[in-house]
């Protein structure tokens, strides 16, 4: 069912210094940086690698606010990883097969992602403690 | 410089649960289950994909006991992402040269990791709060 690591996503202060590091330490490049109003975040994808199915990223989250997810998650854990996205061919076809077997969806249909995916969150609970995201790339020009 | 995700490390506290979880809920298997004493883990690796340049992988995590690293990460903030390791084509090149840049270097050396890999740890307060590893796959048979 899941056909990549599509991204970790990790939670910063700084955008502009974390993307500037992630080029300078490791050479990578920005494919793509977006405001995502409803997720509260400003959002840089760098990439790291292609596959057949579709590209691998880090992505780079500062809060729009203290109030917002990425925010509140900043003040209590600082700095760090805040959720790894898996690819998925199907993103509608994985929801239901991992919602039915048990797994919470913090979204049970998918919303608008990072470079036009399609994504959705399960419940971290339900996933050993890790914010788990599917991602189902935009089709390819 | 990075040719890929090689893997997310997973903090758990039964590694045979959290196995099973992970071939039920999203269809993934086991590549490998080893122990590696040095770091105090029973490890899994969880095959996700393949690329040009090696797999992708979940890779779980359960502590030999609490005085581990990751039995105090535990401790510390519950069961989740302890780690990324990034794939590298030349690894003792690539430590000259992330090092060169000023990020400390946990292992100026590498050592060994899951799957005859030859593996380096950063110091996370130099990676933006990420415990970032570099991983130079074993050759293929």
């Amino acid at each position: 069912m899941l056909t990549r690591i599509d991204h970790v996503g990790i939670a910063c202060r700084d955008l502009e210094a974390k993307i500037a590091f992630y080029e300078s330490a490791f050479g990578l490049s920005v494919a793509s940086i977006e405001v995502n109003e409803s997720q509260g975040v400003r959002e840089a994808m760098l990439h790291v690698a292609d596959s057949a199915s579709g590209g691998s990223y880090v992505q780079l989250l500062q809060p729009l606010g203290p109030d917002t997810p990425v925010g509140r998650f900043l003040e209590r854990r600082g700095e760090g990883v805040h959720h790894v996205g898996y690819g998925v061919s199907d993103i509608t076809a994985a929801l239901a097969e991992i919602g039915g077997r048990g797994v919470r969806l913090i979204d049970s249909r998918p919303r608008h992602g990072s470079m036009g995916a399609s994504i959705a969150f399960l419940h971290p609970a339900d996933v050993g403690g890790v914010l788990t995201e599917l991602v189902q790339a935009a089709p390819r020009p």
